[in-house]
């Protein structure tokens, strides 16, 4: 009624939310988990943004996860994560080998970032990490979860492993770590940070109320 | 009805929340100034457990607060306060020194843990050191709470800063490193650990099911 500045189109574009995440996270599990359902219902846009921890761990001199290096911490981590996915009604397993190396599924999720079926193979991974107990970096776990949901296995993976898609990942990371990212999971809405799955609701309310 | 056991006074021990805190951490001022009402509304007992996180740190070879050691983590914890204290409805000033040194009111918090002026010292306290921006580890800052509060606060001083009761501190510090506390705030439930003010709510919650 006030004018075309307001129209749906422009509505849409501006409840963006992204999420910087790595498999082998597991934070990041319980927000790739729950995420796609409350950004449906708050009607936020959702954009998925694959890096790689590692390095910007490396980058603050610490040769693993935090919860590797740190023992009480670590030791506490396992204990959190139960409570967390009892709350979230969540599955859980604490992961024989951890931070277990996700390259290759996050190479795969980098090339399918913009396709519909990013939720459910960041899921299906997630899932084979926390849940299954297998290790995620090989080409038989990614073609399995690719041909369940009816994609061209091989040829993604080619793609994937092909070195235009490598250096994306390389700059993705880059990127993540100019923009302040430190860990995982952090979620960008309207250039704010906001970091750990403790902040996922109130980065969707921001979202949403934009 | 059903026997002695259950009755009031047993009832009432058990709903218990331990809290771990610090004058100089930022999240504790979050927990400081939320918890008396939580634990009254949920009918769980608090029991005040003042700690030095400086030696914590120490242990794990941090010359002092990871929020000023990692550069990326601390330029985003003063967002994440000022967007925390919106939404507890908190008044908030970021400290123009970090973390603040606190041993007299550790001291007097310790003294006075089972008193009925603790919630409300510990409140002063985190006021003077988040809101007024003002030195809280001096005899003037401590006096001053302690004189409106209608309390003695030579004697308390006094009391705080003997022998005695400096060692109870370090006593009090070496059991919190024994049971695992690598931060504040942390929450004990029935031996439950609970780390950060965003746990605040699932340890109360688990108090109130006892």
């Amino acid at each position: 009624m006030t004018g075309a500045s307001a129209g749906p189109q422009s509505l849409v574009s501006s409840k963006e939310l992204e999420l910087w995440f790595e498999f082998g996270s597991n934070y990041s599990y319980l927000s790739v988990m729950r995420i796609e359902g409350l950004a449906a219902r708050a009607g936020v846009r959702l954009l998925w943004r694959p890096f790689l921890l590692g390095p910007i761990f490396k980058s603050f001199g610490w040769e693993s996860s935090p919860f590797v290096l740190q023992a009480a911490k670590g030791a506490y981590v396992w204990k959190d994560m139960e409570r967390q996915c009892r709350k979230y009604n969540l599955e859980w397993a604490r992961p024989t080998t951890f931070p277990r190396r996700a390259l290759l599924p996050m190479r795969i999720a980098l090339l399918g970032a913009s396709q519909p079926w990013i939720g459910e193979f960041c899921r299906q991974v997630m899932l084979l990490n926390f849940v299954e107990d297998r290790d995620i970096d090989n080409v038989e776990s990614a073609s399995e979860i690719l041909v369940a949901l009816g994609l061209p296995a091989q040829e993604i993976i080619r793609e994937a492993e092909a070195e235009p898609n490598k250096l994306r990942l390389r700059e993705q990371t880059l990127r993540a770590a100019d923009r302040g990212v430190f860990g995982a999971p952090t979620f960008f809405v309207q250039g704010e940070m906001f970091w750990g799955n403790d902040r996922l609701e109130d980065a969707i309310a921001l979202a949403a109320a934009d």
